[in-house]
């Protein structure tokens, strides 16, 4: 069964299709700014999920502070389209990126995350190429032993350090707990905070992150602003977290089923080059909103292998399919324009313009 | 420790970079056309590795008889760089697709693949079009369970169709056998041949394919090309194949650590929108060159977890490593250039033309 949208969609941008629908997205944006202003932090979504100047905007403009990038280049592409407050999560190495943070501060406000003596340092070339003040957030693991530094200790020898460099701004810090790390992150931040004050500063924003953590928002004392990424297309994954419903569910990856050689088998046009290979923990690739009993079980590339063996429903070959993925993050990056629909109309194609700014 | 190549990209290009050695991808070129030759087939690379009519027009120098594409917006950016013989493996279904297709038929010779009736009915309106004759080759599962008949029978009756569809061609048969399965595959072939040449068709193409089969080219009797994709790179999935020794592999990321939190861990700024999650059925995700003992455990979308626990030597913040992906085919999709070095030296940058061409 291919519905009418979806046979416009792939008459007039084929398939593989990433499809936007966009009262979604705009009651995605309403949901989360609202979760913000009940828990009395500001909202500063990461742009990493959509790397739309587009849709950031829109964010903006529902009452969110300012966004999110992971990358510089991201970073660069929402500047260019006249976004001002810009916090980047992520370590800057190297002259090259300094050189492009020292002329980005130029054209917006920008606050720089770091967890070591050497990304301070160089920063401080930044500063020092662009003349301009550079805000700095420490980031600080509390659990998931990625970035961030593992101690308040650290965390305040580092402040003192952003202190002590000529061109650099303590901004305060950056946490991304995990959803049941909470208490844990509060008192990381409350020593942090105490030896800081001790310091003679003061922390501005004290940010806290992810989708998954929507239920703790607003949780930790002391937050100023909390960063929202997957909420506003949302997938299979924000569902299974307990985040989201299938009707907060803004995108579908919208498929061609372009094999059925076994009775129990199909093959998808969306492979590993689509959807990605990324499970997100979760059995299978996606759920097919026409056959959710279908199960998208391995990719090729180009391939995506369908097990219809519990499938009391099957599509034929030429049907067109709509997928929720488990990791849209990871999918958008896939794609260079995502297709926007209200109800059954098609209202037009976003670039994703920010995608592929790896570095 | 970061090599005076890799700190020279870094300054120039920023990480994470992908970098591919021209004296290795020349040799690769030559080593899989050589092989060719000694198995007296002719050499139809798949372009979905590396996605450049460039390195495509060094295959044919080379002596490849033709490319192969997975997509057709692939075949299209090949055919733009005036490549003139291309196969399409792939099923391919829709009037957007059809009216594209018919389009490339004025440019390039083309063959396309099929393997159901749907597909079939499709392409006639292609060749309506176009006015010009398709070629059709009747793709053949031998164990793979991907697209592809199950069953000589169905080939012949495809063949028959075929032969009585106005516009097509049938053109001979596509197999992409399993590393084991060649006898299976040929025991396939040789009732498929015969029930066609009953029709009174007989194939000008009998096209089998991978890497991975590097050792079976040319030992299936009455193929008459083969189709290498990874092999113009190769990678660690090649390597751990045994058909690729290290040497071989002919493109790095260059990535940064930006990290290390911990003194047992790491973090890259390459992850799985770098190097993806492919794991390709292997420990880890990718080779470190400077580390070999370090494992890339997981990734965040812009982190790659580096766990340095049986690692001797370990990098320091700042350092630029070399890493050779699991999967090459799909780290390649991820980026839109490809840096040209050779030796010591960098000599230029190639654009990764039909990057994200899905359709």
């Amino acid at each position: 069964m291919t519905t009418p949208l979806a046979a416009l969609i792939a008459r007039d941008y084929s398939t593989p299709a990433l499809v936007i629908d966009m009262d979604r997205v705009e009651a995605n944006i309403a949901r989360i700014q609202a979760v913000c202003d009940a828990a009395g932090v500001a909202n500063r979504p990461h742009i990493k999920t959509h790397k739309s100047p587009v849709i950031a905007k829109m964010q903006i403009a529902g009452g969110a502070k300012g966004i999110t990038c992971q990358k510089l280049g991201e970073a660069e592409i929402m500047a260019d389209a006249g976004i001002d407050d810009i916090l980047i999560s992520y370590n800057l190495i190297g002259d090259e990126k300094m050189a492009r943070l020292a002329a980005l501060q130029a054209r917006a406000k920008v606050t720089v995350a770091a967890d070591n003596a050497v990304v301070i340092a160089g920063l401080t070339r930044a500063a020092a190429i662009s003349g301009l003040p550079l805000n700095v957030v420490i980031e600080c693991d509390t659990g998931r032993k990625r970035a961030g530094v593992e101690t308040p200790a650290e965390a305040i020898e580092l402040a003192r350090l952003i202190r002590d460099s000529d061109g650099l701004v303590f901004a305060g810090f950056m946490l991304y707990p995990t959803e049941t790390g909470w208490p844990a992150a509060q008192a990381f931040f409350d020593e942090a905070l105490a030896g800081v004050r001790a310091l003679g500063l003061e922390p501005t924003i004290v940010s806290t992150g992810g989708t998954p953590n929507l239920k703790n928002v607003g949780s930790l004392k002391g937050a100023t602003e909390h960063r929202f990424g997957t909420s506003i297309y949302n997938d299979r994954m924000q569902v299974a977290a307990g985040v989201a419903s299938w009707d907060d569910c803004a995108l579908n990856v919208y498929s061609t089923v372009v094999s059925r050689a076994g009775p129990d088998r199909g093959i998808l046009d969306a492979g590993s080059k689509t959807l990605t290979s990324d499970t997100g923990g979760l059995d299978g690739y996606g759920l097919i909103l026409e056959h959710p009993e279908a199960k998208i079980e391995k990719f090729a590339e180009e391939h995506g292998f369908l097990d219809l063996t519990r499938s009391n429903t099957r599509p034929g070959v030429g049907d067109v399919v709509r997928i929720v993925p488990n990791h849209v993050c990871v999918v958008v990056n896939m794609f260079d324009e995502v297709v926007m629909v209200r109800g059954n109309e098609v209202i037009g194609t976003l670039p994703v313009a920010a995608r592929g700014r790896l570095k």
